[in-house]
């Protein structure tokens, strides 16, 4: 298990367009995360999602590309292409393309098995949190997007919009993103780590001079 | 002093090169700061003070500019032509440009009046905290540096090295801003957003399966 994932890891770093929120840490991360879910459910093939960890960003597009909502697809179809030389069986690269393509939020695609289910928890679960927090603001400088409204940091009295600002994006999906965890350990993980965001959110509003409102808390 | 503060804002604007962690609302924080601690002091220059505080970053050098330790001297030496323009007095004019060269960590030059020292607590403390957290992770992406190293995140068994590993920042500089700060309430202030970013990084060492060594504790 530790020979591939070594192998892994090189195909990814080959392979890989990355920035500091899509590295092989953040593959480490969710392997870590991916392994923290299993442990509580029985019957995975655990070659899969350790193949499905790795690979899940195999084709990262900027966020602000328009063909983002298919890059999952894209990283399942160059998986499907370089897995049978890592010595795995026709289901496992079955079991770990469908890993891949229903991952992310924006691809619309259901996971309809656990490994599937395993992996995206184990990916949402690296949006949340204290590295969430890191990853949200490395990717707000990637996007040139300023962190907040100067004038309504909070939305108070406007639609949030996260391609303008920053602190949107926790109103427009990281708030919800625990709600939509498939696996029972994945929701307990997600619920801590967003009471950790919204600590930060109440201290930054204090900083700012304001409260945080009641609607951005979890 | 609110109609000298929006033409202060317009200067600023027009003449800033700004990224998310040095744009107009770094400005406005650090001129909220500024007001917090002068609060506690008496006979200060506040004309001097607010034009120190919207022009101190005119001169934005990239972090990983050799120059970067003369942005501060060259932003006075900006502002010296701008302030007559703007109504200042003499004094104030000279007032301003000290507070402003004097306000980097890496210029070298003393704080030598109660404004120069409250604008350099002022521009601390939008490192610190909540707010700090942000501005790290975003000029992070902008210099392309990885979050952390993955073998020894917490740089346990290497020396620090903040032009390799975002981390590593916290030891290098971060961590000490709290000892420097040159007035009583700006210290306050400072060890409560330091205290936060304690809470920040236990928080991201547990996400990473670790713990927190004892000497990154503030």
């Amino acid at each position: 298990m530790e020979a591939l994932r070594q192998r892994l890891r090189q195909v990814a770093l080959a392979e890989m367009n990355s920035d500091p929120a899509h590295d092989l840490a953040h593959l480490d991360r969710v392997w870590e995360n991916a392994r923290t879910i299993a442990s509580d459910m029985a019957n995975l093939d655990m070659t899969a999602l350790l193949a499905a960890a790795y690979l899940h960003d195999l084709i990262n597009l900027p966020k602000a590309s328009p063909n983002r909502a298919q890059a999952s697809t894209l990283s399942a179809k160059r998986a499907a292409k370089l897995l049978p030389t890592l010595s795995l069986t026709k289901g496992q690269v079955a079991a770990t393309c469908h890993a891949i393509e229903a991952h992310s939020f924006s691809a619309g695609i259901m996971p309809e098995t656990n490994e599937a289910r395993i992996l995206r928890d184990a990916d949402r679960l690296d949006a949340l949190g204290a590295i969430g927090i890191a990853r949200w603001f490395a990717t707000s400088n990637e996007m040139g997007r300023p962190f907040y409204d100067p004038d309504d940091p909070f939305a108070k009295n406007r639609t949030p919009d996260d391609r303008r600002f920053a602190l949107d994006h926790w109103r427009m999906k990281l708030q919800a993103l625990s709600g939509g965890m498939c696996t029972k350990k994945g929701r307990i993980m997600a619920q801590e780590r967003v009471d950790h965001m919204v600590d930060f959110l109440a201290q930054l509003a204090t900083e700012l001079g304001t409260e945080l409102p009641g609607d951005w808390r979890a």
